[in-house]
């Protein structure tokens, strides 16, 4: 099989930053699948499940807090706590969807910026012009990404992705439907590999 | 350093059932340490985290169901969901004490053999008496064991040790904690094994 990889994320997750700089280069190892991107609204998805936030939880905050740093160091990846966390990622979701109507490639460079620009640099991604300001340097136009971001139809379509992914069974960030099986987590992409290998179970 | 790894877990968690497999392997493969095995009861421990069961949550349990399961075939591992499930473990549980003051490698076995009657082979470990033969088949005397399950002190026993797991910080099942750092789930062994090649952080 050979239908994409989906990939469900909320750029406020700390272990979608960590599972987006994995699943491009697995997939591509395993069967050369496409990975489709799909930034969510994780509080609407929590409501179905009746969740809440990992840091607003007693006891489970304090050691996602302490797992973040460390699987940071273990995956040589940057990792600074944001002051702001979490966080309601409108700006950039908004924005991806934007880009990714032209250009999927730039989206998820866009993505990948905004994950590096928030979780390794602190940078406050719900501020518009800051997220312009990430796009710019992926190539995108600052101006028009600022007016997308405003436009009705962006919002509208953001609504309708998250709810798409609720639909489609997503509980949580990062979140993968692969031919249909679901994973969920930065810690099943061993598992997601796996399946790619062995064709399904 | 060479501490025991403190192994927290309750006989009714079926990620316990996937660590226990593979805990001693890795300590014995990195640095040789030995696993010290703690159950609990986790309805306490839960309570200090205002959580729940996952089974008894809306749609992340019927996610777990699936997870267990493929877990279990990717880890070649025997699996049925027990008919009554969760269960409170409390007859296992003593139990081990009662096998782990005279020896503890024979408590071990009997955990490894309580786990299997009851993910593998959907027996009831709530019942005495099927505890009581699975403390005979790894050589325990079955009388003895059924008095012991019964006696106040090994019933005070249960309740100190998972006392002191919630002081040490335990907040789930499998949990372990090594050199002072914590490691919740059995998704986590990997880094316990990055923490014992790499001495720390």
């Amino acid at each position: 099989m050979t239908d994409p990889i989906d990939f469900y994320f909320d750029f406020s997750s700390p272990y979608a930053y960590f599972a987006a700089q994995k699943i491009e280069e697995v997939a591509m190892e395993y069967g050369g699948r496409e990975v489709e991107w799909h930034p969510i609204m994780l509080g609407v998805v929590m409501k179905s499940t009746q969740n809440q936030p990992l840091a607003h939880q007693p006891l489970k905050g304090e050691y996602a807090v302490m797992d973040w740093a460390r699987m940071a160091r273990y995956q040589n990846m940057p990792w600074k706590l944001p002051e702001k966390f979490p966080i309601a990622s409108l700006a950039p979701s908004r924005a991806f969807y934007w880009i990714a109507d032209q250009d999927k490639i730039q989206a998820k460079n866009f993505a990948k910026a905004c994950f590096h620009a928030y979780f390794a640099e602190g940078r406050d991604i719900t501020d518009v012009d800051t997220v312009a300001a990430i796009g710019a340097a992926v190539g995108c136009n600052a101006d028009d990404l600022r007016q997308a971001v405003a436009d009705n139809a962006i919002k509208e379509r953001l609504k309708d992705e998250t709810w798409a992914a609720v639909q489609a069974g997503v509980i949580g960030s990062p979140f993968f439907i692969v031919d249909g099986e679901k994973f969920w987590g930065s810690d099943r992409i061993w598992m997601i590999k796996y399946w790619l290998k062995r064709g399904g179970w």
